[in-house]
């Protein structure tokens, strides 16, 4: 029996990144609120969450004003989305072994 | 557009715990060297999953002696079974609604 786990992207580990990531997939852009919003997170939890991801140059963060508030959006990178898609597919192989 | 992460369950997020469960999923029992071979991992990397695992009362650790040297196998529990099931389940959800 070969389980390969190799391709399976441990900055995507967590189901917070896994949530964030299949959103920014799925949308040009997504600022902070609507992001905590769909996935029930706290500030905290989705900065950090973020920061990890921003670091692995898989999402970018654009901060800028509206109006007199601060407001922060984030898009998924070509090498984020590329690397997500790989993740995916790997998380697949691995469901299709357990078949 | 919904993203749910409820579902996926934390105990199985590292890699590592999605390729043991897979393994014992497909094999009545496995033992430490062999679930580290295939998996290639280090000693003390396959011992602290498996603890954590077995604390949640996912998998069932035995300890015997075969001849003179120590073996350990493991095993799914029954509900660990389940609950990787559901935590594929939902995974799968997630890849699809990146389709």
């Amino acid at each position: 029996m070969k389980v390969s786990i190799e391709n399976i992207n441990k900055a995507f580990e967590s189901r917070i990144r896994l949530g964030m990531m299949s959103v920014l997939m799925a949308n040009e852009e997504v600022d902070f609120k609507e992001l905590k919003r769909l996935l029930q997170l706290t500030d905290g939890n989705l900065a950090s969450h973020a920061k990890a991801l921003e670091k692995e140059g898989f999402i970018e963060v654009e901060k800028k004003f509206i109006g007199r508030k601060p407001n922060t959006t984030y898009r998924a990178t070509e090498l984020g989305k590329e690397e997500f898609a790989k993740h995916l597919e790997a998380l697949e192989q691995l469901i299709k072994g357990n078949r």
